[in-house]
This record gives structure tokens, sequence and C-alpha cells, in this order.
């Protein structure tokens, strides 16, 4: 048990039904930590229990049984009030709103939805790369005049990109990402894409997710300057999306313009003595190695890799010269645990664990 | 019929039994110009009729009647006297000597293989592309004192690739590329990939592949300079190659460096407006669209698109700004057709044309 | 053309924007008895030209030119006046009624749609099999007092059965048929499944098919008694249909009872000796082979036959005993084509043929 | 610790390269009662550590730490001094006598090849089915005059239709049994199918797995006579088998014969009261479940339940009246485990539990 805590904290997933509601049912039905008191849905079916209002949709996972008879509630803070933390994997159309009434109700809100992602006081957050964007929350509390707060993580694509980068961009100094990407279906939520569409297909692009991919990956690789706001780190980002007829895991094929020279072993050492502040915490769901570096010739690959560290290791592989910028890599994540459910958990445990909520 | 011919002209598939060499009867059984006399294989099954020597694999198409009966025959010119023309499907570990003993018993060898392509008078030809490097075959039987002579054709990625580059070279000069492929299961040959290790799967490498692309698009993109030999373009190329789950087409997400301003219209338009020397030949193989231009977001599709123009033609789309280079796009082609056999076929069309065999 | 057609009969679809649709679409804009005069849905866009209101859905083929401009309409007889035959490819839950009112209307209604397969007074026809079935619409006419008609055809997996059971049900009498079907995604319509679960997947279950397969083949094999109606054929059936990760092409295997002792080379005799009136007629769309039977030992498989005829064949193999039933065999057809679109404007060819409409 | 045992067993693993080899490894590398101490294979390497010799293929997993360094011996007895037993995962084609050659040296041979499956005093176990059969291995030494033995575990296809089948038989008895299997790739082993065989494709052929699966399902639910031998099971049998693009799982839809009146409720009430010795005897391998009845109308689905009791659990559902025989349902189970490896561990326990090696 953390040691700030006497007794599990009660929390509740917004957003219950979907393929990432399900992921975050999954990582908090027993976790060491927190207490899921709570469901509940856009369509919440008035109270319905969670078994009669869903079907399970993880294939590898049957519905825990301690949630099966929880109700599906309104996505309201009243609906859920003895709950201090809530999990969004509210879809984007209405996650907004939604999660600005939790945190003005004095709620911290971990969000996996876009929408505040870039807002000017709204950590987005990786526990492993920008720890310390976390207290820009203390700011937000401060401006907004709420007790709540807004902390949100990354786009299942920027995720394992941020994590490969930063101790990169922390050891050689990093100008220029050249990312092409190879994503799961997964990664289209539920029912997602028709089998129809993909089957035998590759469809080379995802509405808004290459905007994303840049300027996400600016904003984590930037500074939390307290009283000034986020700084985006100087990074030049270009990102080609596709979709894969994978199940999970998202491949990204990068290349990159390191400021300092740096030997491919000096790069892959730099990856294999990566252990940041979240590993040496021992955060419940941090994995024993957030990066794990593959030396055989054609790793990572999608369906061998995505479930390291139960799916919360970001695999890396294939790191050579590139003639145009100076590297090339492959870097690989699960896209609904770390891209997703498991990182916000993880942002949550990082908060906890920091005596911020 | 070709002005230049009275009657078919008869040729010959090396390696018929494979993938790329079904592929070339396919297209040879009945072709206009040339008449299909003779089929070879490495295992030839002393002269057993094809079929019995070999299982049909493409899928969308029968065993012509008119091979079912060819005798499979040795890899040597004695077994196939009366044959002009061979087309060779050959695997690189055999290709290079039977190759040469049939270009020196003065046949014309159009090849698929890779061992000659880099050859300093071996024609590495695409009409669209460099169709003036057909000479050099010329200065080849001179300095290598054969009548025959070997042409080859590129790799099967870098063959769209290279389609799509060219015209924007001519027309705005061109420094970088910067290319991920994500290449069907067919490239790989018969029988290729074993389904476990592809399906729900992507793997981030292909022996040898990336070079290949590498050093061929800057040989194509180069110049054949009589008396002195190939020049190549001073292209700087970095390759990532991806074998994903599907069948047929290889799509590549292309980063460029061109050397003058082009608005993305203008790039556009340059492909849109590029009739290459084969089109206006009407050669029998050639299509009526060397590039065609989606103008949909999400366009060109593997599934969707690798049969344009019979897989002759290639496919681009979202040609838009890249940050980090200057323009970015998506390129797609058939691996088996355009990028191998058909572009094989289509090779030896120019050449009977050009009257250079 | 038909000896009874001074011009091209005017025809319209309904249901013009999904799946079966496009495949009418695909199958009328250039038939040489039938004009495509009309486009309907049930979501109608108040009349916008077909390229806007609908996305074209079918990989290997683009929207044809001529129904790019044709409006949307709605689902109603007055809003396609001059049209003597309409195409149905609505979804069940509003086919029934749309359908009724354009027959009262006078229309020829020739449908995909369950609704009116098991009506007392509505031929289920496949030509090769119950073309005699078509004069049901005599009486239909006369005992409803209106002067369009309704014929239908039958579900995608009934349909390539019925074609195999019926020339041995009329050689060697038959009683039992038990199949197991491996049905394609695209029998689901579209968008359908979702990709998410049918990957790597086998879904052992489709909502009312089994009990479909079994009706219509009674019904098929039955009589039609002129005054008297249709007698269900005595045989007994019993399905169990799955889903399985194929795009096109519904293959079953089959154990069946036959009543008379009849050797496996009889069978095979029976079906490759089997000529159907519609192919005697040369209708267009009837294939020139309706039953194409495979002497491989490992065919016919989804992805190599369901082409066959241009998706009208149905092709059969593996004819062997069946130690519990008399004999058992593979049955495979493409569904959209040969089972839902091309099944249905083979019967309007019929129907034109014969004089009935 | 099972109370027979003062310490672990030594066992070796035969094959120990291939697909089923590497799920013995998995399984035996700290199972409880023995400890794997060598690895064979026929191509041996001449020693050289297992990581040199093998690539580990299968994907949720890595190759156990504690097997990399053992050298891969050759198939030989004396090459594997000290094991008592050996569990076999050799080809047909050369599993025969090495088998033969370890039981003369007095080793106990669990093999999952088919060469000795039918022999007349040889066991097809499956310890939930027909665990008084191993005691025909006191016969079997009795007979060839050694003091090893050989026992035999069923085709992949024929495990879980049995073990769906025994209870039924014993309650209810049987006579018929009509199987169509939808089989998953890794059934045929590495590399098994060619990618561009099966994917968007269903191959209704696999070689003699129907003969298998028919023969097998009648001796394992037959009697074994102290003295007279093996008596098969009066049940007919007759088998329809199908290769379809999954990874793992094989699942049949069954219809069957029951001697009496049986209603579905009876039937499924069986199946989950089922109880069999090996689960009563708490075998370290036995799933808590041997038999999991889904009352979900969709399953079991290959992919969702194929894990089920780590893989060693199998899955029923669908149980309804068939109209030809008497009942028909579906049935999966994992075929490398359960249908292979696993079901030999969990012979091997069996015997060690019972005392008869």
């Amino acid at each position: 048990m953390c040691p700030q805590l006497q007794s599990k904290i009660p929390v509740a997933v917004l957003g219950a039904t979907g393929m990432v509601g399900q992921r975050f049912i999954e990582l908090l039905h027993d976790h060491p930590w927190f207490k899921l008191a709570g469901l509940a849905a856009s369509d919440h079916h008035g109270g319905r229990p969670y078994a009669e209002a869903a079907r399970w949709r993880i294939p590898d996972s049957e519905m825990p049984a301690s949630v099966a008879s929880l109700p599906v509630v309104a996505c309201r803070p009243e609906a859920l009030p003895d709950v201090k933390i809530v999990f969004s994997a509210l879809p984007g159309d209405i996650a907004g709103d939604i999660e600005l009434a939790f945190a003005r109700a004095g709620v911290a809100v971990f969000s996996n939805a876009k929408n505040h992602r870039m807002g000017a006081d709204v950590p987005l957050l990786i526990p492993e790369v920008n720890a310390d964007h976390a207290s820009a929350i203390i700011q937000q509390r401060k401006q907004r005049g709420w007790s709540g707060s807004i902390i949100t993580n990354a786009n299942c694509c920027a995720t394992p990109l941020v994590m490969a980068l930063k101790p990169l961009q922390k050891a050689f100094g990093l100008s220029k990402v050249l990312v092409t990407t190879m994503q799961a279906i997964s990664g289209a939520g539920y029912p997602g894409l028709p089998a129809y569409d993909i089957l035998d297909n590759v469809i080379p692009y995802i509405a808004t997710e290459e905007e994303k991919l840049e300027i996400e990956t600016r904003k984590m690789l930037g500074a939390w300057q307290e009283g000034q706001g986020f700084v985006d780190a100087p990074i030049v980002v270009s990102a080609h999306c596709n979709r894969v007829p994978t199940r999970e895991g998202h491949l990204e094929c990068v290349s990159i313009a390191l400021e300092k020279d740096a030997s491919p072993e000096e790069v892959i050492a730099t990856w294999e003595n990566y252990v940041p502040e979240s590993q040496q915490l021992k955060l419940p769901s941090a994995p024993e190695h957030a990066l794990i570096y593959r030396h055989e010739v054609d790793r990572p690959q999608t369906l061998r890799d995505r479930d390291a560290g139960d799916g919360m290791s970001v695999t890396l592989g294939r790191l050579r010269s590139c003639s145009i910028l100076t590297h090339k890599f492959v870097v690989l994540g699960h896209n609904t645990i770390r891209g997703a459910a498991g990182g916000s958990v993880l942002n949550a445990e990082l908060c906890v664990e920091k005596g911020l909520i």
C-alpha cells in the first residue's frame, strides 16, 4: 500500500462500456490503491447492472465478477457522490464538459480523451517522461478555483514515441522527428473499423491523428515552468499515420535528428540504462522496464512484443544510422493499455504518490 | 502488332513455377507480340508438363490451358534453342550465372532477379522513368562480346517509389527521400512467410530490402552517359521496410525534399500531367495512366488500389507539406505485377519497340 | 437483346447505398436488357447525387460514372415513376412494406430481403433450381389484385446449397441435409462486423441464419402447384452457421442422404452434366457453368473459387461417402453476387425471357 | 508435490525446436513434478545450446532462461542417459522408430505423434476421458519385453471432441457423430501454411485429418479389456476438416445421436456436472474445469475461449436439438496446448500419480 494511504481510494470509470472503459475496469477492479466504486456511461441505462448494460469486448479476459452487479449511472458528479478519482474513457464529443463538471465538483479526473490535453494548465502526463508536469494541477486549481483537477494522458501513438524520445532528448538533444505509424484496429474503439474495410488492407489515414502526434509530442517533451506555463520543446515533428490489420499494438518507424553525436551503441545504452522516477517509486502499474530494447534484427513485432510488461513496457529495436536525419529505429506500444487506460492509471498512481491529490 | 515485327517473338520464362514465374505466364500466354514457347525451372522435372510440375498459386486466375502441356526444361540455353527473349524469375542464389549463360548465347534476358541490377552496363529499367537507360545494352554487348543482353527491373518497392519521384525530380529537383514501406506477403515469394509469423502482426524488417531501395533509386533516377556509364542521382535515400498482413500491394509513406518551391497543387498537377514515352508509344502492357492521383483523403489503400490499370498503374495520394523535408505523400504499387513480372514484360516491349533487340 | 424487348427496360435499385445495393449497381449499370434509371435509399438525402450520398465500398471496382450523378430518391413508387422493375437491397426491418407499395403500383419487385420469401404466393426463385416457381406470380397478381409482383431470391447460404442439391434430388431423391457453413464478413452487410470481433476469430452463430437455411431449402426444392400453392420438399435440413475472417464467399460442408444408391462418380457426373434452363436460354447473367466440380483434393477454396463465372457459378468438390448419411461434399458460392444481387438480376432476366413481366 | 515422488523426475523433450516442442518446454520448464533435463531434435546441431539452435516461435512468451543453455542433442537414448520420461513432439516420418528406441531403453514415452496411437497395446489417453486405458502399458511392457512404455495423446481435433462426448456417452449412450472442424494455422506446425495460402481463405481439406478424427474417437470412447485389448466404441463418426485463418484454437460444429432421450437442459447439466478423475486428483496440469459450457448464444468463439483454463479447458456452447441426429453443439479446444503438448504432460502426470511409471 502506498504510504500516503490509510485505505483504498474510491474511484469510478466514465465511459465504462467502451473498449478503453473496459481496459480501465480490467486494471482497476483489484488495484492495490484504488477501489472501483462506480461506473458511468453516457448511455447509462438508468442504473442497470453492468452485466446487463454492457457486453465484455476484451477477448483475453472475462468481465470481473465484482463489477457485474455495479449499476451503470449517468456521467454526473451527483451520481457518483463518494468518488475521489474518475478515469475518463469518454468519446471526444462529450468528454470536455463532463470532465469539467467533475473537476469543479472536487474530483481528480484522469482522462484519456483528447479535449483538455492541450489546455494551458492541464498536464499531458507520462510518468516516465514528464512527471514534473504533474505539478501544473496546483496552478490549475488555483486559477480555475476548483478543488478537483484534470490530468490527461496522450494519444496512443504519441505515448510510446515520446517514451522512446525522452531519454535521447535528455542525453543528446533532439531537433527533428519523422514518424510513420502502423496502428492496430483497437485504436479506433468499438465497434471501430468494419472488418470489410481493413481485412487484407492498409488505410493510410486516421483523422486528426497526425496533428495530435505532432503537437502532443512537443508539449510532453517541453517544460512546465511554474508561473509561466508549458513551453513546447523546439522539436519539429512530421507524421504519417496508417491503420493495419492487427488487433492491438501500434508499431512506429522513426527517424530522428539528435543534436550531439551519438553512436548506435550510445543510443541503445541510453535506453537500456533509463530508469525514470516512476520505476524508482515502484508505482503499482509501472512495468519493471519502461523501455525494452530488442537486439534481434527483426524486433519489435506487433504480435510478439505488445504484451511486454503486461502491456505497459515500450519495446524498441533496429536502432541504426539514418542518412537523412541522424538515427532511425522502431518502437512499439500497446495502444489500449500503455497508450490509453494503463497510462491514465499510472498517472493517478504518480499523483497519489506525490501527494498531489 | 508492333511495326517492327513480322511474327510473334518466341519467349521463355525461367523460374516458371514460382510466384513471379506464374505472373509472367499470366501476362505472356496471350501477349500480342510474344509467343510463350518455353518454360524452365531450376528443378526442371526432366521435361514433365507444366501441369504436372507445378501447382498454380495465383488465386484469381487458373493455369492457362496453353501452358499446361508445355514441358518444364532445365535453365540452359541449349534446352530452349529457338527462344529470343527469356524472362527470369529465378531466385538470387542461382539467377546470376544462368542469366549470363543465356546472354552469352545471344538471348535477351529480362530479369526480375537482383543479381545484375547494379551492373555497370546493365540497365535497371522502368520505361516510365529511365527509358533512355535501355541503350546501355549496346555498350554491354560490345564490351562483353556477346549478342544477347541483360536488362533488369527494380525491386518491388523501388518501382512505384521511383515512378512517383521521377516527374518531381524532373520538374523541381529532388535531394532527399525518406520512405517507410508496408509490404504484402506475396513479396516474399512462395511459400514465403509462414502464416503463423504474420497473421495479426507487423514485422519491421525485410532482409536487404532497405539497401536495395536506397541504391536502386539512385541508379534509376541517375543518368546513362554514353561511353561513361551510369551516374547515380545525388539523392539521399533512407528506408524503413515492413511486412504487413496483406496479400498483394506495397504501400509506402514518403517524405521528400524538392529543390525548388512547389505548392501541393503543382506537385499533384505534375503527376497528373505526366505522360512518359511508354504511354505515348502505347506499349501493350503500359497502363493508360502510369500514375493515378486519388484526391480522397484516405487513398491509396492497398486493397482498393493495387489492381489499378490491371496492376500496372501506380496510385498516389495524400500529397501535403512535410515539416521536416518539403512534401509528403503515399504511393502504392502492385508488387508481383508492376513491381515484378509486369515491369519486365513492359521493359521487353520497350526494347522491341526501340529496335534494341 | 432479348427477343421480347424493343428497348431496354428502365429499372431502379432500392437500398442503393449498402453493400448489396452497390453490387446491384455494378451488375446493372451496363446491362444489355435493363437501363439503370433510378436509385433509392431509405436515407435518401433529398435527391442528392449518388456520388455525394454514398461512398463506394466494393474494393475491386469504382463507382460507375453513369450513376455518380443519379439522384438518390425516397423508396416510394411516386419517386420512381417510369420504372418497371425494382431490385430491392433493403434491410429486413423496412423492406416488407416498401416492396408491397411498389408491387401495388404495378412494379415488378426482385427482392434480396427476407420479408416476403416465405409468402404463400411469392416465388423464392433460383433459375437453375426452380424456374417453374416463377409462374406463381400470375396467381399472386390475381389474388392480390395488383399488376406488379414480388419475386424473391434466397439467403446467401441457401443459394449455393440448393443449386448443389437440385440435380441430386432430381436424379436420386433426397431426404436429409446436414450443413455447416463458413461465411464471409460481407454477408453481414456494411458496416457489418467490427474488425475487432472477427480478426483471428470464428463466431459460431449468425442470428436467424440457420432457420432460413432450413426453411428456404425446403421451399425451393419443393413444388409449385397451380391453384394449390407451394408444397415443401419432404427434406429434413439441419444447419450450423459460422462467421469466419474471409472477405467474400460462403463455403459449406454438406452431408446428405440420397434415396437411391449413387456411386461418387455418378453424383459427380450428375453435377457435371447439369444444364438447367437458364443456361440453355443463355440469360445474360447466367454463367456458362452453373455448377463447377473441382477434382483437386482441396477445392473449392473460398479465395480461389469465389469469383468463378464472375461470381455466378457455384463450385463443388470433395464428393465422397458419408458414414452417417450417404454422401458428403463441399460447396462454395459468392455471397454478394450469386447469393444476393446477381441472383436477383438473373431472376429478372428469367421473368422477362418467359414473358412474365 | 505428488506423494509418489521424493524428487522431481528428470524429463526431456524430443523435437524440441518445433511448434509443439516449444509448447512442451513452456509447460515443463518449471513443472512441479518434472525437471526439464534434456532437449533433443532430429537436426540436433551437435549439442549446441538451445538458444543458438532454435528461434522461439510462440508469440506470447519468451524462451525460458533455464533452457537457453541446454544442449540440443540427438534423439537417441544414449544421448539422454538420466531421463525417465520423454515427451515426443517429433514429426510422423521419424517419430515411430525413435520412440520405440526410447521405450526399449526403459524410458516412458509420452508422444504427440500419430505413429503409435492405434497400436493394439498403446493407450490413446485423455485423463478426463479414458484414464483406465493407461493400464494398457502394463500389458505393453510384458508383451514387448521392455521396461519403458509408449503412451500417446490424440489428434488436436479429436481431443476436445472426445472430451465433449465422453460424459454424454456415459449418461445417454452415443451412436453417431458428425463433425465439421475449423482449425487454426498452428495445427500445421511451423512453418506450416504459407500466409499466401490462407489469408482471406478457407481450405476444406487437411491430409489424413478426417480419418484420424474418426478412428481415434472410436478408440478413446471404447474399452480397454485386460487380456483382450482395446475394443472400439460402436460409434459411427463422419468428419469434415477445414483450415481457417485463425492463429490457435480448433472450433468444431458437432451433430450427435444419443441413444436415450435427453433434453437440452439434461445434456448441459451432464457437462456442467462432469468432474473426472484427473480433476479429483488435482493433477498439476488439469484445469479446474475440464469442460466449460457457455450460455451466451454466440460462444465458444476461437479468439475468446481458446485460452480458457490456460488452454487446458474445453469450451462448449449452443447445445440444441438436431433435426437429423438428436443434438448439436459447438466445441472448442486449444490445439497446441490441450490438443498437443498439454495433453501429453497431463497424461504423464496421471501415470505418475497412478504409479504406472
